[in-house]
């Protein structure tokens, strides 16, 4: 879970492959022949799959590649061992978008942190479905564009969104309390690239009102859960998950009360280990490097 | 929560009724008219449905009123609110039957703790439905009964083990990671009077193998449910949840072994609220005076 | 910790008084000949002090007596029992002030569950040693007062404050990460009134640094505590407390970010309980009628 | 924190030396050399400190070298970056020894997870300074030996009991809650090697009855602490930490009734963990690739 303690930019390869000997020496080998100073490895093998994930973190001062290059000399370690692969840069800052109705809480949470530069992102826009949100969007001087979804416009607006995300550069899109289902005319556009809050324990009380069924079902937890949108509502890959106590003295309400630290701690971590590529999604499930 | 700092009896009384003003009144004016030295009251109004809940416990030296004459000194309060309740006495130890089948955490738990005095109760018997965990009943010199269930003898079985519970006076039954589904039968003989531990955060993950589908599932959190057993299978009300942490590097038998302490804690804090009269069930959810 | 789901207004009444028989009772009796429906009561005995404490909370629609004339009213019961009281009226919204310095992070949250309605108070103005956080408490239109404090003038200032405090109606400060040591006169200006967030879980870690000292120390959790500020620093009567897992790979710098959700839930949760007249602080600990 | 869903020996190695360029590739170059299928790896660098630290495991199966002839190889690696190191093989079992006194929930709860499997180790001998837990012992046909301690002999007594621990091959001690302070002679004749439980969150309530602080404190959450043992009393590495909520109206011996579920479950991790070699200590604190 480590921040680096330095400033300096560092690049980061995440790969996913099929397990066999070798794959963690030639990696390190090869950072190491071309002078990479590692700060962070992390591996896991999913014994049942046979399948082998590694995220690795190396400073680029001091680095022989040039950025330019470093595909192209990874090339030949991406062949032998069958990878998948993503590359990113630390000082390459991701654009994100947020998705809010009418809950401010989880909203002003990731502005405010956003503001004291925990989250290295940058936020062009934020998106709506209704107005309610307008004034705190400008309050922070963010543009607030509002797409009001009907019963026979949802394919047309969405296609309208996803212009004005990748107008914007969006890479990562945060559905802050959006109270619309997306179609997979979104989903598909950004593949594990939309992270959402749902206010229960997943596969517990998935889709709507789900406090309203905690409560009449009388659990004595009430959960938080932040995962990757897919077509399946509710069912995407887990990234993280939280509970909070409740009692038979607590109505609806106080479910909702109770519920919203918790949303927001949960959010608010989800993001934050995107935005430091620290997950990769598998199977429907995560590997979270936290 | 508090248990009582004295060795000296006590009376306790749970009552449920339409909600109506002057019932704290009424019942704390009778226990104070006859002397009774309240140690502990509380009260729920369930405001959607319009019901009033309550426990309270009094201290039986210096009560003015004997235990026999008690119930029907009673009646005119149980009939001008239309109460439905219990009494019991603290100094009237329940007794309890194990059910066990081959996983012994919960076991062992639940007779250290009664060994240690925790668990106000008798354990008169052990039941099985396998023979796999007798040496572990002999070690505490507790008469172990073996009834093997099969696809055709489930009902003559559980027949035989209500004749055998009723035999030993036993008031509340344990079923420690007991793995036989209780037919209506049990069910209906003892209602709100068997309590099971279930390895999941009910409601999800109901049924066998719980933490097979919560690996599959992906989840970040496991959990375990202690509730009062329903003939609708993992259905009945909750009374104690818990979770605990798991990551994408513990397979299924890491969830099993994080899985344990939980189930232990869960289960035996369930008993004892129960055994302290602190539950009241209603419309499939308790209210837990904790 | 039910919220009402009414909107009717209610009056509360807080006593504390040596325990004796009869409390529950006179004082039921007392509110259902007056017609006042009771919501919610509870009630704590402190075996070991002889000590009895008491919440009640009912109807003011309906109820026979005047607000004027309640207090008149009730001195019988408080001479009787010799009880300490304080009575509340929950339309009576109390005012608060907010202490602030440079983070950020209960600020916002403090602002937005205060926007969204989740805390019935009113905000009058917000207080700093520094200019930091100016543009926050402008963006939400409440004054920003500066009262810069150097070795030499915190008695004067403290002095100014607390006639600012005064004439602007404050019943409740809020630390919000502030970060001066409040002097003797400002604490014995406002007992009880005052409630601080540490990030630590007291008593481990008090003063300057905690995050530093933990990390120094190994712990495996981090903590964060809401209390009542007396005259000995982070030594006040504890409200709530909370923990957040951390591990090796933590740096200071992830303690401190990891620390501020678990901040933004215990202080929002302790500022809930207090504006919802839910604690009795007693012997410098906190009975919480949650 | 997988385990091996393989029945297959591993060899596991713990290193840690001054950080720089070129460890990971050196150990992962070296074992695919050798035909080193890795089964887990993982690193840690403490930046402020410079100090590098990994554990890594493979299969014996298949491997090149022979155990005998494994330390000889490591040499070189050894030498180049200075380690210090630890090697060990899964099915080498470890030899502990139980220190206890007179509560038997940790007692009881190791026993049950060593008789069910999930510790892997062998219990020769229980230790004691009274004879209160013998039957306990007996029941699970382990010898019990007594050494009572008084003011005058600790020092022959902890000598004799070395002795004792020697003879048997002991390679761990667990203190479950044995209520003697161990002298620095026991203390570094097993450092590292003696894993307590203390009943609080450390270092909070450090020494005597930390329940009763907590509850004079007022505390909200009682915790629990595994670690290492020092000279220092309760100073050690912290391996594993843990709280559970409490409130106003527990007694002490609530508290401590509360506590048992939670120390069981604090400390069997530590031990697990332990004996997975999944620990470093290093500048009191430790490293837990868990």
């Amino acid at each position: 879970m480590s921040s680096l303690s330095t400033d300096s930019p560092t690049a980061i390869l995440l790969i996913s492959c099929p397990d066999k000997p070798g794959i963690v020496a030639a990696i390190s080998s090869f950072l190491f022949e071309n002078r990479g100073n590692i700060v962070d490895i992390n591996q896991h093998v999913d014994q049942e799959e046979g399948a082998f994930f590694m995220r690795v973190e190396w400073e680029i001062e001091g680095f022989a590649l040039k950025r330019e290059d470093l595909v192209s000399s990874l090339m030949p370690l991406v062949d032998r061992f069958s990878m998948k692969w993503e590359l990113h840069f630390s000082d390459i800052v991701p654009r994100a978008a947020l998705f809010v109705t009418r809950d401010n809480h989880c909203f002003y949470d990731l502005l405010s942190r956003h503001e004291s530069g925990e989250l290295g992102m940058e936020i062009p826009l934020i998106l709506s479905n209704r107005d309610d949100l307008r004034s705190v969007a400008e309050r922070f001087g963010i543009p607030f564009h509002v797409f009001p979804i009907n019963q026979g416009n949802k394919e047309a607006q969405e296609k309208a969104e996803i212009a004005l995300l990748r107008e914007n550069g969006i890479d990562l899109v945060i559905l802050a309390r959006y109270m619309q289902i997306l179609s997979p005319l979104m989903t598909t556009a950004f593949p594990n690239r939309i992270i959402n809050i749902h206010h229960s324990f997943l596969p517990a009380f998935p889709g709507a009102r789900p406090y309203h069924s905690a409560h009449r079902r009388g659990v004595k937890l009430v959960g938080a859960t932040s995962h990757y949108v897919t077509e399946e509502l509710d069912e995407g890959p887990i990234i993280v998950q939280g509970v909070t106590p409740v009692s038979h003295s607590d109505a609806v309400q106080d479910f909702v009360r109770k519920g919203r630290a918790l949303e927001q701690s949960v959010l608010s971590r989800a993001v934050w280990l995107h935005l430091n590529r620290r997950i990769l999604a598998y199977a429907n499930r995560t590997i979270v490097f936290g």
